[in-house]
């Protein structure tokens, strides 16, 4: 499958890194590919620098936000939180229309300091901000309850017996993603929380999952929904 | 021990009920006692009118807000989110101050619709709001995150094989709260989140818990972290 992942941080590279390990033909999204492959330097996270990492995962390709999101018959949002809008806006309905874009991505607002807010919430989501700037393009938020590496290696944690949700308008293209995240990924329990507007109630328990990070010092952990 | 149950609600009959039958000397308080047991209605969620309940339970008896302040030596705020912060900051620190205020509830906004929101998050939260408001007193958020039923009786889930949080300024309210839950209802799962303000966290996860109610047609669920 032809499959774009926008963003070149540690979410985008462990969905590009594993979709590619499955045989998929994965061009990462970057704003200025030169820029990106340029960086020398760790990021402030303490990873490898975009360029390391890409020599490391030789079957993924970068490329531009439109050169990705062009080649993607699927599109992963793994943008920054605080620009996601603005990229995936600009990139239009021309290349995302009628396209599934997979919204990974929580609105952390850290310019008050740590542990971060969220920059909308409550009554309003970035799940229903994408959506509502891209009409015609399937947005489907999931994923972004937990933490990178086991968003693509569920089974690394109590084999796999913990939970994400997905939010979105079409239920098709819902229908779609969690019969992708199961193949691809290994999922078992998904749980269709209903249309865009849930994406608030995934986004907001973010909050809660910095705090649990910070006693637990690892984010290596998730929410099981016992029933 | 004297316990106050502030609120006549679900949240306040399910613990006022159990602490009684525990032989806690269990004072309920409400804004007007003769209105509260004129009351003949089953309330909007179907429950039989205070006045019934109470026949039933013998062993709680009715009092104004203030006189079951008065007689807790260990206070649960159970009132309704939206009256909380009046009610607390009327009865004031000559009734609460050096006390442990056990905030079961959440800021709740059924002004919208439903699915409500919430009418402080992100930034604040209603347990930082009731400690500010009551700055001697000792305030521990924690239960908001499930239903009443499983409050008190997590075993009905899973074995109490799930979670609960803890979140307050006082480390020493905080084990207490902790001891006093694992004591009376058998928790054994119970996380310390940190000071006040990580009761932002375990509030906002409410717009999740409400979505997951709306799937499941049932409150009878909880959070288990695994890791």
């Amino acid at each position: 499958m032809h499959i774009a992942v926008l963003g070149t941080g540690m979410v985008g590279r462990a969905h590009a890194g594993k979709l590619a390990g499955l045989g998929h033909e994965v061009l990462m999204g970057t704003r200025d590919v030169q820029a990106t492959l340029s960086r020398t330097a760790p990021d402030e996270m303490g990873f490898p620098p975009p360029g390391e990492w890409l020599k490391d995962n030789g079957a993924v390709k970068l490329d531009t936000f439109a050169g990705a999101a062009g080649h993607g018959e699927i599109v992963l949002n793994a943008l920054n939180g605080e620009a996601a809008e603005t990229v995936l806006r600009a990139l239009g309905e021309s290349l995302l229309g009628g396209k599934i874009l997979i919204d990974i991505t929580n609105p952390l607002d850290f310019s008050k300091g740590r542990p971060p807010t969220l920059f909308v919430s409550n009554t309003d989501s970035l799940g229903e901000r994408i959506q509502r700037a891209l009409p015609k393009t399937k947005v489907v938020k999931t994923l972004n309850t937990l933490t990178a590496f086991l968003q693509v290696e569920p089974r690394r944690l109590a084999g796999g017996d913990h939970d994400i949700f997905v939010s979105g308008d079409d239920p098709e293209a819902k229908k779609t993603v969690v019969a992708l995240l199961e193949e691809w990924y290994g999922w078992r329990r998904i749980t269709d929380l209903g249309d865009i507007t849930t994406a608030r109630g995934a986004e907001m328990i973010l909050p809660l999952w910095v705090r649990l990070w910070g006693v637990f010092q690892t984010g290596l952990f998730n929410f099981k929904i016992v029933k």
